[in-house]
């Protein structure tokens, strides 16, 4: 028969190492079956319970209580077993502290002067208390402990704001600083894709992939799972976001997350799409109705985020920049798109594009059916009118076999000084009209006399759908809508897309200039060599080292030796 | 001064054709400056009006009235116009005729009697009957007509499954069968593509960038815009789907549309998933939340949808076939998922692509709040743990570090009767456990033992996250693991995949038989030589003839010379 004997420690502390270290000393004693040693929190009095290792009176156990249990053969070997705990803890202290370790943040700076981190992964309770004693000391923080309060969080990364620091977590597992791997990490090569991530594995995972495809990581940087939460609004994220903006290194950002609130994933796109370089942001799961806006590409698993990072930082981007976009052809009054479609299809792909840069697209099939043309035939703001729906096809053939009353469109459109962008479909192929570049091209002719005679510019886009063996030719059509001076394309989604980007910025510099980013962390952070102050788990010391990066272990004991009371006196006399 | 003069011809018929010839011919008399000649609809004379051709005398017209508006630099050259219309139209008619063209389809169908194909271009109110006649003769139908009810729509298509025909359409504005295009259809190469398309244009777009994407089509069947609509419930797409299925030519399959309700979505969906081909799915702007299930992969754009379908047809699919699951070797009560997660995003992300699979995953972290476990060391039916949430970790190492715990649950799960499948990941790099698999491999060696003992199979899943230059060594953390018996990944999606693929199947098997597909259509229908029937726009017939295809056009004329009210007469006479 065996037997269980259980001992509780009020108000002790000792960290998870040791406690996980004892267990397994206490297991390994002769007679004992089974031992655990847990604080006695409600879920690990369950565990214990699950492992038939909670006896009757340890199951009034406070969360701050040390709970220590064995099971053994006989009540001789159990409590022969409890007797050696002391001993157990006395001697695993005794062999672990053969360097010297300073007892305080501040001793542990005039050792390491240099050091731009302190790493804590002291209890929950008490990491709020480090973190801001090493954020007033100036350095930056990688929170790793968990069961920290949102209050806190809240707090600690607004005080990271005015002091231009980092606060990554609370329940940051990793990071990766200048090649240098903080908590968990995984030994991935230097690259050009830098990462922010409010997920541990997430990072990791991705960073390991993209290892394992040949490329490389400039900095990866944690947040914390909370960081994207409304309340917490994103501060890490978007720190990060700006430090790997202004980072030459990196040439491709990847955002990892559970996918935010609404109100945090528009601002993070926002900030994103200012930052000019690709961004791939996996917000697991988080549904999209376009792959790709602009220099944001959107996956949905790890695997795919990871391939596509090391595809555009081995690729050259396409899109134009700014200074090639032609926006200072346009008079102040020219501001919107007018799209006179043959292909409900293809409007209907044009405007769900369009929708990312123009979110109010005027239709006679809208995509909001607040966006319905009062008349169809009349332009509103932005328009896109899809000339083959069955109101325009009663006793009339389909425009891609007469052009008729799109030319007439064109022409009055052209005659509209606010329209800045006509976008134009050609579909080819069997049934189609024989020759529409013929028709078509010297309408948009006319349609540039138009415009210039008035002192306009006019950009016409023509996205010609079909194939060079087609009876009209793609590249015979091709080539006199070239001619007439329209920009050719046979993607829709490209046309879209540039007209998108050339309306959008069109509209947004007469509006008003682009929002300036976040407050940013000097980027002295990044670059400088990795060295940093641990308070807390031993390992994450020896990980340091192991990487050549300067580091120090505090000897941190909770103030007041843990004793919560008088813990909370201590707090309220220094605030004061 | 301008004049403008008007004629109204009241029930007379007239193809498109005619009135876009007649209005040209028009406008091209001396001294005329502009013709507009159209069916009376309103938005027809909205037309008219928007170009200053709607004189106060023809705003009365009706809908099948004929208005015919000249304008022109005087009175008499105006009149002179109006009076030439007659001659136009019946010299018109004099330069057409020059074929022998049948009267009726019965007659068009002596004359070509293997024809599988009418191809419907009649005005709107018209076409259904057209329809209805070529299928009642086993024809399949191609409905190029808009402006058809949705009634008619319901009853042609419930009929079509009735005579194991096809009716692509109405509003279907391009097919491909056998090389040969319908309608509106691009020159492609013949190929190993498949698709079906809700989508005129979209079709055109995909078909064409497939061509220049180097690959080709073996059919693309056109269903009309209104087929996946719950009213008219997808019968023509699922007709598609199980034709280009059985077709052994097709490799892929791509399917392109609007975004279909949710209902008739599920129903594509699931149907796709049994066709044992990859199907790339382009409900454009559909916004799923993974890009792929099994062999389902989703897009957003035209040009994904036509990459994606070329990189596919191109490549062999690496997913194990059903005989390559090990479903035998598991006994009847086995049933269940058990997940055992260190990384909280890795259980994330597993539960999201497992979700696909298996909708109802319990979980101390689950996706939808109703599959809370109760107990969260307590599995109930599918489960993930995520071990490394807060309530685990006070006073206790993150199991990244310490797997005590695991292997505890690891064991109970083996223990259990009903769990058929173990995931697991295991977290490499700084910081983490110095040799997981050490301590890892062993238990699992000892569960598979367990469930031996006890009569059953047991599938041991580990996602490794790592790369080679982690302390631990990818390679030899993960020889370990197989050593024991582990079936081991190193992508978390794939992990979940494949258990996903292995338990649905195992699930199904045991429930009930895969869903039957739906009602078939004869396959002959796209490996004969294609043969058609015309009725409406003589284009068509062209097109057909110009593709080395047998095509006869019908001389059509509406019944009872298009009086309506005669029609109905008629109409309800056949009924009786």
């Amino acid at each position: 028969m065996n037997i269980i004997k259980a001992e509780i420690r009020s108000g002790a502390y000792f960290d998870s190492v040791i406690l996980m270290q004892l267990q397994r000393s206490l297991a390994a004693l002769p007679g004992v079956i089974d031992a655990g040693v847990v604080m006695g929190t409600d879920a690990n009095k369950d565990i214990l319970s699950h492992a038939n290792l909670l006896p009757p009176e340890s199951q009034n156990a406070k969360a701050d209580d040390l709970v220590i249990v064995v099971q053994a053969k006989n009540e001789t070997d159990a409590l022969a077993a409890l007797d050696q705990v002391d001993d157990l803890l006395f001697n695993r202290r005794d062999r672990i502290e053969h360097d010297y370790h300073p007892k305080s943040l501040d001793s542990a700076i005039d050792m390491i002067p240099d050091a731009q981190w302190v790493l804590v992964s002291v209890p929950g309770r008490y990491a709020a208390g480090v973190a801001r004693q090493a954020l007033d000391l100036d350095k930056n923080v990688f929170l790793y402990s968990d069961n920290v309060s949102l209050e806190d969080e809240v707090e600690l990364k607004q005080l990271a704001i005015k002091k231009r620091r980092l606060v990554m977590g609370p329940d940051c597992g990793t990071a990766i600083i200048n090649g240098v791997g903080l908590g968990f990490a995984n030994k991935v090569r230097r690259g050009s894709i830098g990462m922010v991530a409010a997920s541990g594995t997430g990072l990791q995972q991705v960073s390991s992939l993209i290892h394992q495809l040949g490329s490389g990581i400039t900095h990866a940087i944690g947040t914390g799972g909370r960081d994207l939460s409304e309340e917490v609004n994103a501060v890490t994220f978007l720190q990060g976001l700006e430090l790997l903006r202004s980072d030459a290194e990196t040439k491709v950002i990847v955002l990892v997350s559970k996918p935010p609130s609404k109100m945090v994933v528009e601002k993070l796109i926002t900030t994103a799409r200012l930052s000019g370089k690709p961004v791939v942001v996996d917000f697991i799961g988080y549904a999209t109705p376009v792959r790709q806006i602009e220099n944001i590409y959107f996956t949905t698993t790890f695997d795919e985020t990871a391939e596509l990072a090391v595809k555009l930082a081995s690729a050259e981007q396409h899109l134009e920049s700014e200074a090639e976009l032609p926006l200072d052809r346009f008079v102040s009054q020219q501001s919107y798109l007018r799209g006179l479609f043959s292909g409900g299809t293809l409007a209907y792909e044009a405007m769900l594009i369009l929708n990312n840069y123009l979110p109010e697209i005027y239709s006679n099939v809208p995509l909001k059916k607040e966006f319905r043309l009062a008349d169809s035939l009349v332009s509103q703001r932005h328009t896109i009118i899809d000339l083959g729906e069955d109101e325009f096809t009663v006793g009339r053939l389909h425009p891609m076999m007469d052009n008729d009353l799109r030319l007439r469109q064109l022409q009055n459109e052209a005659e509209d000084p606010e329209t800045a962008v006509i976008l134009l479909d050609v579909v080819l192929g069997y049934g189609a009209h024989p020759n529409p570049a013929g028709e078509i091209a010297p309408a948009i002719i006319k349609a540039y006399k138009t415009a210039e005679k008035a002192g306009r510019y006019l950009e016409v886009v023509v996205v010609v759908v079909g194939t060079e063996e087609d009876p009209q030719g793609l590249e015979s059509q091709i080539d006199q809508l070239k001619q007439a001076g329209a920009r050719v394309e046979t993607s829709n989604s490209s046309a879209a897309g540039y007209v998108g980007r050339l309306l959008s910025t069109l509209n947004s510099h007469s509006a008003e200039n682009d929002q300036p980013l976040t407050a940013s962390v000097d980027l002295e952070v990044l670059n400088q060599p990795l060295a940093a102050i641990n308070v807390g788990l031993e390992s994450f010391t020896s990980s340091l080292k192991s990487q050549d990066a300067e580091a120090v272990q505090v000897d941190w004991r909770p103030p007041a030796g843990g004793n919560e009371k008088l813990m909370g006196i201590l707090e309220r006399m220094k605030t004061k």
